[in-house]
């Protein structure tokens, strides 16, 4: 998360137009995620189960991409994210959180 | 989880009223709450994140309350998943969740 | 719907202070609630499902109250609809909306 | 609802590698959808209603063609619905679930 | 917001099908957008920001076209909306809403 | 904004326990509310949206507050938000959102 997010051709268009913002953005990434008490892979598992509650698919599918090539997240670990998903956000969100988690898999 | 949430007044209601509907829940919170892949505890952080996000004061006090009491959380590890709550869900659902975590740590 | 949610005092307060915004919330309300294939008693139905999805504790309360003194909804219509809640918008909203349910109901 | 949201890719894949979380969503999923006291169909409409007001584009086509399919369901009876969503939910959401149900009626 | 929003397809649609509640939305709108205290241009960047904390990209992208269109909103003042979602609704909306920002920039 | 919100007893308490994330938080404050283009005002009309739209009472309730106090925000100019709000997020928001601004004009 903390450099994958920022690759992204908006956040590189960010840093050129706007590098207070981005700095601040940046910065802000950094005391979040910084493995204080939990490891940065919790807290990525955490990230993708509230991606996956409340966001659209590309933002879904850059966490668990990001997931799986940074931590080895398994199949099995996300679904145990996504089913906490389905009982507290419910089937829609859990759903399309599957579907995108297929089609990263079988890509 | 398992437990502590099937011994709200509402879930006792409805054991009692609706009771083939109550099983199909428990049986659900069973098959979701399994432990295959990540642990208890780290589904528990999860289910405390979706519900600050998204819900009212009393479900994130009772979350968080049973988190405390079942796996020993500490406030570093919750506010640790708070964190990734600011950054994904916004500040005010940030600021709430702080505010019922002290809450709870100063009864 | 169309009398008991102009009742309140912040209704009382808009058709006093901006008639015109009033009126036109009166006039699309009426728009919505005709009746026109389904049953007024359906679209109730379906407002308790949404404001339980999404809204706070009064709002949910009232449209429940609304209902039931308008329609004679029972507790189990209203569970009926509820338990769709818990499918598509989870468990917290669900819980939440039953015990308001119950609350009303013993009142 | 009770088949149709089970013939889905995403379904199919879940029964083959989850059998025990597939087995839950089906039970509960049936306990929700047991006409006890509404008639299925005004269940069904419930779920267009809260699938309209917070989920993806896929998912409220889904909803829709599955209530015409299994419950003849009338574009006027759909719009009575939405027209809720309208109220409660606000324009954007009523106007996405209408661009989608024109969508699917001139298909 | 005033014409544009009714331009739309499905604006037409209900027209011609819904003549009272495309009325009642039409009255609506014109009591909402009346720039009795704040100017309109205002109102189009709070639209702009409701619009981008909750909904679809078309919806997005069409607030911020119009925005252009008739207010001649910059890249800038759009920015300083969208920094208060990326504080208030969280980092993926934020985002989100920039991507189709700079997308409409550079058509 | 950028005072008030650092005085909640919430805010206090994080800057004695996780100071780091603290200024982090206080830096995007600053980068967010920075009236590059648009005046200070006016992101502050946005927020009253945006946490109306979608935030707890108290949230609302102290956003409007302190663009009373800051900004000498009229009833009128804070309607004139709200009912964009209404538009897009839907009555029940409203109405809640009316209701904390006569309390607050009231007290």
């Amino acid at each position: 998360m903390k450099n994958e997010s920022f690759n992204s051709i908006t956040m590189r268009y960010m840093k050129e137009d706007y590098p207070d913002l981005y700095d601040s953005i940046v910065s802000l990434n950094n005391s979040v995620y910084n493995g204080n008490s939990l490891s940065y892979k919790t807290q990525k598992l955490v990230a993708i189960a509230l991606t996956s509650s409340t966001s659209d698919d590309r933002a879904i599918e850059k966490q668990m991409i990001s997931g799986i090539k940074e931590f080895d997240l398994t199949k099995d670990e996300i679904m145990d994210v996504l089913k906490v998903v389905l009982l507290i956000s419910g089937k829609p969100a859990f759903t399309k959180a599957v579907g995108i988690l297929y089609d990263v898999l079988n890509k």
